[in-house]
């Protein structure tokens, strides 16, 4: 499957001409970069059926990850903004919120002094947050929230703040016949509700964190109700288990920006068969943000060292991508 | 979508023809039943795009127990018979085991002895005979097994003793855009390896009973490793929770055969949808077995009376399958 805009795209580009081929490129926001022609290759040499590497389309399994890989992460993960919204939004049912951390801060808007909680603070405002409600009651809360939500920098909908050149490269590989599933260190419950519509990736190909839940019966209607208990976090050695568990075949693609990424991409590019192992590199502090080995949020330091050494593919947002958001310049 | 041969079948058999129609019934191994009618008339009240109740195919999620609902589970459940000649082949490893129970008494063939264990016994077994392995090697076991090992009483390959009927059931669902899952109280990693050969579904569509497993470092090859430690037991309350984890959707259409299966269908069939209910009844003590409310394994008790109370379709395995297994007369 050879595509006329990689035939056109270099001819039309000397001439100073947009083509209709080009306008038909699945990649249009990619630059012509070592990136982009790495994706393109491998997904030609997995679907190409004359090729020695080819791989069936029941095997043609492909893990993002979200938070950085999908849409942006800073200055923190976006569910966490969904918890703090909501710690806010039932403060009148908890009056003793006001008098007790993390609570107080986060009613006070006092994010640092909340993040200075760690993750003991963090994980009182998801539990108190995330649990108590049925699945279809929590379902409906994070669907009004994020239609309605802003980021408080950018003032954009959450979901106006995924990568252009992602979603492109998510409907690409299906084009191929790739099965897309995310594999989230976020609340799977989260995630679901919303990324059906945005990335066209519906519930059952979502991998996350989860907490427990109960089958009961309330006023003889069958319910699942969500309990103040981890069952699962799907982040670093997690991320594997999880993808065996929800999916029980190793991907042969696997895309993350996050040394919380690092073992999914690993097992993913382990072994002898021809798999494909990206890491989205945040560059570009003027269209993004721009971190790496020293950031507390999606640090990528032992992944940039691995991805060298083996050869995977690092993205430079800043040159690689001609556009970082849906509505960017 | 109504079928050229309901509108044909009748007449047909009024006359004694067999007519190419009949021959494309999609569900030819059902005599003409209220089971088979209710079958098909929820199928197309949900397909026909002008119906009131049509439901997308996005939506169309069927959950099929295995156990007595897609294949046999008598004398006893079959991934016991896995068990016990796993126990067999290791025993040379585990001289130990000649004079521990619940081992020695399957070594000894006394599997009246192991059954009186109870689920102590049971667990036990389950543990040493299905964690300490890396999950690649633990599906190739399961794959050799299931391609040799032959039922204690009828002498046949297990993958024989699935129900010709249910087959049919499955690929007439898919071919009529719904996404068939399994969801049993079994392994989850004892089905996969066989359950897309034998039923049509893949291994992301099984949910499972699991132990935990871990990611680690092998030789300096990334693994999975089971553990002899239970993760989540997908029986009765847990199959709701089950289908919540892996699919995150209702299920419009649920099909099981035991009290096991009944938080299941009572979750699926609650609510103004349109939904589907079935059970198995195992009537047939000349072509398969007969049990229900007193058997120790299978138990349909509580299910035949809320079957009634809520117009459930149940299936009279003697009078509704023309044949029982693929092979069958």
């Amino acid at each position: 499957m050879r595509h006329g805009w990689q035939i056109v795209a270099p001819l039309a580009a000397a001439l100073g001409w947009t083509t209709p081929a080009m306008a038909d490129d699945p990649l249009r926001s990619w630059n012509d970069s070592e990136a982009k022609a790495a994706i393109v290759s491998f997904v030609e040499k997995v679907v190409s059926e004359d090729s020695p590497t080819f791989v069936p389309e029941t095997e043609r399994i492909a893990t993002f990850d979200n938070d950085g890989t999908l849409w942006s992460e800073q200055p923190f993960y976006f569910q966490l903004a969904f918890a703090l919204d909501r710690v806010k939004a039932l403060s009148n049912e908890h009056p003793e919120w006001k008098e007790r951390e993390p609570f107080a801060s986060v009613l006070k808007g006092d994010i640092k002094a909340v993040l200075a909680g760690g993750e003991h603070a963090l994980l009182e405002l998801v539990m108190a947050t995330h649990a108590g409600t049925t699945t279809d009651d929590f379902s409906r809360t994070v669907t009004e929230w994020i239609a309605s939500a802003q980021h408080p920098k950018t003032g954009k909908r959450y979901t106006a703040m995924v990568y252009q050149p992602m979603l492109e490269l998510l409907a690409y590989l299906r084009a191929n016949g790739f099965k897309t599933y995310i594999v989230s260190g976020g609340g799977i419950e989260f995630m679901r509700p919303w990324a059906e519509q945005v990335y066209g990736v519906p519930p059952e190909q979502v991998v996350g964190s989860s907490i427990k839940t109960k089958f009961e019966m309330r006023e003889g209607k069958p319910a699942l109700v969500r309990l103040p208990e981890i069952n699962f976090i799907d982040d670093k050695e997690g991320k594997p288990v999880g993808i065996n568990q929800h999916i029980g075949r190793k991907p042969i693609a696997a895309f993350g920006n996050s040394d919380g990424d690092l073992q999914m991409l690993q097992w993913t590019c382990s072994g002898d068969r021809t798999a494909f192992c990206l890491y989205v590199h945040h560059t570009d502090s003027d269209r993004e943000w721009a971190y790496d080995r020293k950031s507390s949020i999606g640090r990528l330091d032992k992944g940039l060292d691995e991805a060298a050494a083996k050869g995977w593919t690092v993205v430079d947002m800043k040159n690689d991508w001609k556009r970082v958001f849906p509505d960017g310049p």
